[in-house]
């Protein structure tokens, strides 16, 4: 039974791996604000970052424990970390809202190199960018830059007591999806099923569940990210859910498809075609392959017959992606990304097919490569297509 | 009974405010990139935004219906707003994930003038850092300044139709509470507790349950946005639920205290006094009172008897704050901020008070501001603290 947070012992070889590749890039303090940054290094979990209001700091020095710089709402729960050095200020302050503290913070790491913030792709700035101006102003000639994707590198390789916590979260998920029969129902409206869904992952046991899309249609359905109408169930459509719930801080990311009753045969045999396509993938997965060779070996799949009309790959752009922290992150499954998978990586494999008509079906799985290959971690599935009523 | 979604002449009456505020500072367009900012003129609602992968852009040009630039995953669900002038590219792109599909739409919109980006207190950019320099650079001498509060004045103000929404997600939170003795206990655990509300919320129609903070602890708790532990809820304990839930976009926001047995007098005083806190600021908000004279309000009697030993105000920093398509929005109910309160602005009344020994006790209210004074949106309440077990 996956257990709750961390020992301190692995946020420290953590921040040993980062201070590695800061040593290499000549960085001398890393500044992170975006709440898995944040946690991956000091373990601060809590849902209040659902408010903007506040901005939050970690700083990671060249050497020596991370700092935190804080509002003094977080001080109690980031005093339960492992981190000893907190410094907080009454925030919001609307004249100066942590800048100041956090400026004299990085002076005291800075003695030379510069001072790095993530700014890559999937990144962003989570502070108000006049208050990102101000504090380049009060660091004068100490300059900040890009982290050279320094926390993409680290995040995109899982311990193996993330893994646990992921696949619980997948567990939880697969037995929530074993459950659908429960109340998706041909006649209730596609809201009440996304309602249900959610009250049943939580049963099942997940902290929350902060994603939630699915398509209904006849034969397939038009997009994969529309919140839910009040569209009854009907014999033919095709019904997806995919849900991103979280246990402990973790995600699971995948996908399934039910058939309300009979539904078109090109709707069975691209579903079949997609498990062929994740299967393949699944079995070529391990360490040292890229993650475009994963695409392409999906995609020959999805593209490369003629059973269903104009056969194409979904237009999500991506057959797949990292899981963890975030229901997603790098690498991405896709023809342009090279990343060399690695022993320890989380990744979702998740084929689309065009079936004519603007619709399309989605499938995924989520997978651990392990030093001999992969893992599923969501419950396996065959090609059949389940059918509800 | 709050429908889905808004009629165009919503969107249209919001862009016709900016397109005014943007004439007075000579902006030639808005560029938007987060979620709520998007959604606030475009009405594209989506859980997908739990995906950090891809950039959103809607731009606001300072004449003329706004231009979503978007993944091509949106289009289908962007195609089903109001807005017609939908840009697109399949993303992720590692080389150019919309940034010249972005600098070529502005330069389209800017004859002269600045193009204008949220950069204040509780905004952030929701882009790379990197992106953000190279269409800096793209766009050459036309120049990227801040929205001088122009998208908080906006948004801090809420239609008629806005109201409806949080009014019935603020009903959906009060029935929740209602039930809240079928579940809660003495000797569950906190963390069954925080499952079983989350689950009650969906079950009396939320949509998603994005945040969910509580407290327990013997005659007050020690923090408010810890997530929950296995801590068995135990006679003497306070309780405290604060729930974000969400319907059609908009969020309530209130919390409820309650004793566990029988609690320590100081608590049921201190539950008390909140009571007396929230109310008065309930009977002079009203058009024309600022944010901070509603601080005052309630500061005065939180901390201006000696019931409570060294009675304070509670670290939160803040007394309340604006609501809507945010958990947490502008004002904030602090002494220095001085905005001016409006009619069809909701606000939060959300007084904390010390307790002694590291504890505290935080009671919160929803209301919408008319013409004549507050409104209350969540269930009143008296100042006795309701008993479980």
């Amino acid at each position: 039974m996956a257990g709750r947070g961390f020992p301190a012992l692995e946020f420290e070889a953590r921040v040993k791996r980062a201070q590695a590749l800061m040593a290499r890039d000549e960085i001398a303090a890393l500044l992170l604000t975006t709440e898995p940054d944040i946690r991956y290094f000091s373990g601060f979990l809590t849902r209040f970052w659902q408010s903007p209001t506040r901005p939050w700091f970690l700083v990671v020095p060249a050497s020596g424990a991370p700092i935190a710089v804080i509002p003094s709402i977080g001080a109690d729960l980031m005093s339960r970390t492992w981190v000893r050095d907190i410094r907080t200020w009454r925030s919001p302050d609307l004249e100066d809202d942590g800048v100041s503290l956090l400026a004299d913070t990085l002076k005291e790491c800075v003695e030379r190199g510069a001072i790095a913030v993530p700014n890559g792709h999937e990144t962003h700035l989570r502070m108000p960018l006049a208050d990102f101006d101000v504090l380049k102003a009060k660091l004068g000639s100490i300059v900040i830059k890009g982290d050279n994707d320094l926390m993409r590198a680290l995040r995109m390789v899982k311990s193996d007591a993330e893994v646990v916590k992921i696949e619980r979260a997948c567990e939880i998920a697969g037995n929530t999806f074993a459950r659908v029969h429960e109340f998706a129902k041909p006649g209730v409206a596609l809201e009440e099923v996304f309602r249900r869904f959610q009250m049943t992952c939580l049963d099942e046991g997940a902290d929350w569940v902060p994603y939630l899309a699915g398509g209904l249609g006849k034969g397939g359905y038009s997009d994969v990210i529309s919140p839910a109408s009040d569209q009854p169930l009907t014999a033919g459509d095709v019904l997806m859910l995919d849900t991103g719930l979280v246990f402990d801080g973790y995600f699971s990311d995948f996908d399934r498809n039910y058939a309300i009753g009979k539904v078109d045969q090109r709707a069975i045999d691209a579903h079949a075609r997609l498990i062929d396509a994740s299967d393949a993938a699944y079995e070529l997965a391990k360490p040292g392959v890229t993650a475009s060779e994963l695409f392409h070996a999906m995609d020959k799949i999805v593209t490369g017959g003629a059973r269903c009309s104009d056969a194409s790959g979904s237009d999500a752009g991506r057959f797949g992606h990292g899981l963890g922290m975030q229901l997603t992150e790098w690498p991405s499954l896709i023809a342009a990304d090279h990343t060399v998978i690695e022993e320890g990586m989380v990744l979702t494999l998740e084929p689309g097919i065009d079936v004519g008509n603007g619709r399309l079906l989605v499938h995924e799985e989520n997978i651990v490569i392990t030093e001999s290959g992969a893992r599923m971690l969501s419950p396996m599935i065959n090609g059949d297509l389940p059918v509800i009523g």
